[in-house]
């Protein structure tokens, strides 16, 4: 209920149109979304126009196309993450026009007219291994709306490759970087650009890395100030943060 | 040496003005940073009017106020974070315009003309005892030019103190979250507001909160996937990076 | 021995019944828990009216039949946890008025007599991943005679959803609360209710959620102080202790 | 804000007594404690009569004072945690009838008419050297209007002295149990009672103690299905929640 | 090289039989197990006669008939540990009187004459999951000719089924405790024994058990004097050292 | 109550001159210490003529000469292990005659006769920094009436020491291995006796020794089946076991 | 591009051979290899003669096939590490005097001219279990063209035989030390050795063994000095640091 | 015991001028260091013409003065690591040539001839903060008579800083690389050299740098092959690694 409705209501009230115990009733049973600070999460999907997401893993197939479904209905754009072939293909058969992208694990539908671009990201990652976060966090980026600039395979250990694209690194809005190993691309990219970096410490690696811990301990102890880091292969949480910065930086202009 | 000033310096030689052994020499003695990708700190500074800043842990009064001293010179802003009450006493002895801010540890010369504030940041704390980090935080923010409503002890025990507080929240462009022990209120924060939060765990608790591993690890598992985290006790960072996401929603407007 | 019984024997001895020899002999060969502080399991389990209670987790479909049968044949309540489909079905063949719950694991045989319901748990978790651990401590309170009101899928980004069931919680002589990832949900449950609050963390998670460790080391670190922690996704010792203060709670009303 | 108040502020609106805007204003403004959800710590504590706390390591003597008067000012019952020696001097020259337990490290503040006892809590601890965890507990309770019976210095390379003390230990409604090193005495009480058991890890202990890490885990993986734990060394929280459940069994004989 | 020996061939020398640099060839070439401290598991097994031992995890069923066969072929007796079914079965086709203990993982082959039993181990474990360690400690001490009792699922969550069974437990020369979960078990064992306590952390449990660290931890922290520890699930290793103190405790009666 | 106690108490019932009230009070009331089980450390002082033993570290010097006068009253030998040197200085003022050892940081009180030395144990160390884990080990021991050879700074990278110590070392009954930093020594000298080896990791290191977890690992580990382990700097309990054993190996010779 | 190169340039451009803005394309578009400084990885496989590397791990035989085609077509060796027998059979089809290393997983294709061989490393292991890992190392430094001495099978267990190839070992120019469990190997060897020693932990083992984590910190640890370690498992940059290492010791004999 | 010792002996008893039992007490007596394989540190000393070297952490300054004399006594050079100012001026008083280097904590005494300087060490730090570690590093390179270029604070948050120092870092014969935090410059490193590289992470950094070990985790997970690792801090173990391979480069050049 906004500002003007809950004034419109009064002034019902006011009116005689409305008798007090009905106002009441109303205002009583009022959802804490109308206040404006509850179901936030259905807000900023109406908002800012961002798809709905499912998190597909240790979902089944039939449960990752029974909510897919109940999203898709209302025409809003559906973004599901983790999803498994098989779910992709169950998805398929009752919406053929959703896109799935087996290397990032994403079912993308586009339902809403495509929106004017806003903003950029650039998504670094170290290595070939790193593609499956990447990928993650490109197509949800994408799905949203965002340019993406793709720059893989340039990890710290030649890092002329990196140099070598460092033009194309300056000019996005916020950038993306993906590593796992030691976890230290984040702080060489942090030093390179002037805008926030968002670090996705990945799983790849064996022995020492313990799972992706390495990269993480390692990206939180950047000593570039511009590095934040997000959870362990977690590209989709990585390219929300991003998509809302790049937005923002392009909101007004 | 941007590319204008490299085709003048051919032409040079192409004219006989310059000699190719002294021309030689000085695209040979080119420092990396006129090709425009080195030093990036120093120019990350002079771009964004950033002052320079001091990490003063490990480093004795004497060594503090030598660089502080060194950089003033130059009549940028300096800011010192994680400064004891030692180095604050010597810093003002040649600087007596500096200001320590016994909290947050931070010592700040403004040596630049008032900029127009650019971008604002709202800072949460969970308690009382996470005042010191989320106030390296805010004087950090502050000192780089950025608007800091501060929001304290509206930790997640006792939600109302956050609710009351929404409207004050909804508003920034940006949220810090400071909290220790659990580390829950980012999550709860990030489900209520659109925007980036940079969430910083602090070495608040006891016992199983080991230092603030346990915050950090909670927040990197956030549910809400607008959550970025930096390291333990990080202020200064959350600041830094808030700081970049701020200008770049006001850049334009 | 209880003492009447003590008392009795000795009084036979007094009377020449027994002679001296025969009563030491018994005396000496008392299990101990005839003293009334031994076999307490067993014990407890006459005093409650709780079931048998069969822990399935890495026992084959056979073994659990047998201790299933052998514990159904002398007419008491059996409760499984942790029991597979299979262990089910060859539960079934030979009981089959036993339940299988199997989002919850368990199997229970109901055979004494409804008993009155005494006490009244609320069973609250963040997402629906935790529903298997949630259930686990549904159906082990239900079997036990505790009435509950299930909560699912509130978890803390989305606070209203919480808000929202506030009267259903308020109401509940104790609260179980399952969470995985941050495990951020029994700090704020802790600071709505004035009961009670089992706090069981959940496996739910990736990444540096390290299977359940962040959930149960955020939980142990709550800021409310009425919340206690069992192991990961133990359900049904969260139920347990939660039935024990329910009853209490109800025992001379 | 009550229905009554609600319904009776419509009516104004509705007679012309209250403009449309102002009544707007007021609803948009309330309070969320109004709603009765919310300042839920100040509204337990009038509820049960349970005085304020204040945590006070980590708080300089003054800080403790200042804290101490505020609270004592409204003539609630007032308990302070963590305490050092010097805080108390600095209470006592204020507050001369408060009680300062040098082993609990508790400064209590009786003000309140002497309460009914209200349940009973047995306090077990393994050594002497979790004496200052079980008396934080201790005093916590009672300054709660708890009765307490403690049961010192009975760890489980004994376990005589454990069972010597049966009687003491099953006639509590709930037991507190302190340990460090191995923490296994939970596990044992557990065993022997048929009442929660709430188990505090100490940090009691060298080595591979770590600082009653192990202690820690040790009661997290109890094999006694009626343990429930708290963070390392908090007497304080496991008094809170014994004091709930004691309560509760109590409340209507 | 005995000292006779070295005597003998220096004669030799002297005496002509033998050249000098004949001699000091073969004292150059002395193998270092010819001065007595070498090949030191051999001259064990040799001076204790206890059988040569193979760990097969990690071997496949061939490799370990090929070790067993050609161990056997020189007549002593065979013990292999970790054993699969498929294995054994590998075993059995060659050698028909090997025995396979399917819940120990044991494969044992007696050759030589029955040697007169020398000790008693007392074999306690905590519950029926801990079997298959205890039952590798059982019969890896029963191949090395000691007598073992079997104290079977008497966890100290019911103390009363191990004060029942300590009149078995106080005569043996050693104790090997069993246990995971909690791993309290050696701490109460050891304060009612006066021999050594060989306490033995298993893989059973889950969560928090974090695949037996958690009884390991426990069993370090014993605060019992007479307690030490092997590895997770190493009954092998216990059983041997216990071995040794059973048979030096026997030695000369 | 031994069973001849027993049976004179029911014969004194059948004859009259105990009324069965009276002796089911006695039964009732008998301390389980009694019963043979329980005080068990009280007895197995008695038994074994060990002396009782006082852990000092995070005592008061006052609380250390209370309990050291309380015990020392009864005529037993005392020892008293991690004590300061004021705690010494506090215990000589009463006890002229006790034997404080500084590096081992005991404090010892003979009382009883010269016992006949019963057993020999090989103290061995790696390096002079695992001095005091060795003497506490070694004054133990000898406090015990065992015979010590102290085998001191033999660590493995000069493995050469070690050898030239072998005669030394294998005519021992048991061996006691202290080791920091990597915990390599216990695997080598297990492999050259045939006796049981009891490992001390000690506390000696930096880095990534993480005060003596690696050491404690490593020996967990160890390669060679005849060592077991005992907490990090617990020369104490290594000392214990140890003695136990050297008892056993000499009791009949 | 050398300096004379660009001395050259610079005259062709005053001699108007070339005009300035050519010029500028070419010093603008210079790769940064050109600079010396970057495509390290090829110009070190240019510069040194060591074959290209695949790491096979996570990629599917088909992926393993092209790189590997793609690399042989250049005429270069190429070595693929942690192959699998599907991935080497794949290659074979394509390469058939390609080389499957089952122990190490390597494939290897020599395609140069024999080099003469340079260096001599040794490569120790501590049991047969830790093959995989050495043969890793072994076929990596032959592939590289360094001659490698075998020693498998000596772990500190039983000393002498490791002391019995001490003639093998003290002629290399490095030696390389594969352990598993304790990692106690590399102390030992780096104390018979004067030449560096590189460790590799192995994940080898059970238990507390963590996946190699016990014996990785066990050789950081090492009482050494002249040992440094690799990952766990990491046999290949072991014998890639090793290989540096014995060329530079035979460089320029 | 050289090979022609040991004819010599031989061809004395033979001649009998050495009875048989004299010359086998000999053999029998050898140390094991005359066999030419023990003892090795003080021959490694003897042979490389390396100092004694003593780790003054854990001695009071007597005990380092006194073990300094010892050496020094003996005309080598001596190196002291770890020592204190107090340890620096005892060891003055007495040997007033010796030299303190007050951020290494070394103190060196040079007693033999100026060797010539064999090899070059390259050692790189990443902040001023490493100092200490890198200037441990330097020093002992220097007493062990290697060249040493420092290439100190060239961090990988500003890459330039490193590349300007391409040059003195790629004619080196081994480099040292010492960074905290993320300790992501080894990789850096390594992938510009070709060369082998000793990484040494320092215990720089807070929070989850956790005293180096997320350095130290960084490290061993490095993508560039030529990097192993010591122990956190230990600049003396990388220093003495470095010595060995640079002084085997220009061994024979």
């Amino acid at each position: 209920m906004t500002p003007p409705a809950l004034l419109q209501l009064l002034s019902e009230v006011e009116q005689g149109k409305l008798s007090p115990s009905v106002a009441a009733e109303r205002l009583a049973s009022l959802p804490f979304e109308d206040l404006g600070h509850t179901r936030v999460d259905h807000h900023r999907s109406l908002r800012s126009g961002l798809p709905e997401v499912i998190y597909a893993a240790g979902k089944t197939p039939q449960q990752v196309v029974d909510i897919f479904s109940s999203l898709a209905k209302s025409g809003v754009d559906v973004l599901t993450t983790r999803a498994s072939a098989e779910a992709a293909e169950a998805v398929f058969a009752l919406h053929p026009t959703a896109a799935y992208n087996p290397t990032a694990r994403t079912i993308a539908l586009r339902q809403s007219p495509p929106a004017d671009i806003a903003g950029h990201i650039a998504i670094v990652c170290a290595g070939t291994s790193d593609l499956p976060v990447a990928e993650e966090a490109a197509t949800t980026a994408e799905v949203f709306g965002t340019r993406v600039t793709r720059l893989y395979d340039v990890g710290v250990a030649g890092i002329h490759r990196l140099l070598a694209v460092l033009d194309q690194l300056t000019v996005a809005d916020v950038v993306i970087v993906c590593a796992g190993m030691e976890g230290a691309l984040p702080s060489v990219v942090g030093g390179l650009v002037g805008v926030p970096v968002i670090a996705v410490p990945t799983s790849v690696g064996y022995g020492a890395s313990f799972g992706g811990a390495t990269a993480l301990l390692g990206m939180l102890n950047s000593c570039s100030p511009n590095v934040s880091v997000v959870n362990i292969d977690n590209g989709f949480g990585a390219a929300y943060s991003a998509t809302l910065i790049a937005r923002a930086a392009n909101r007004s202009r």
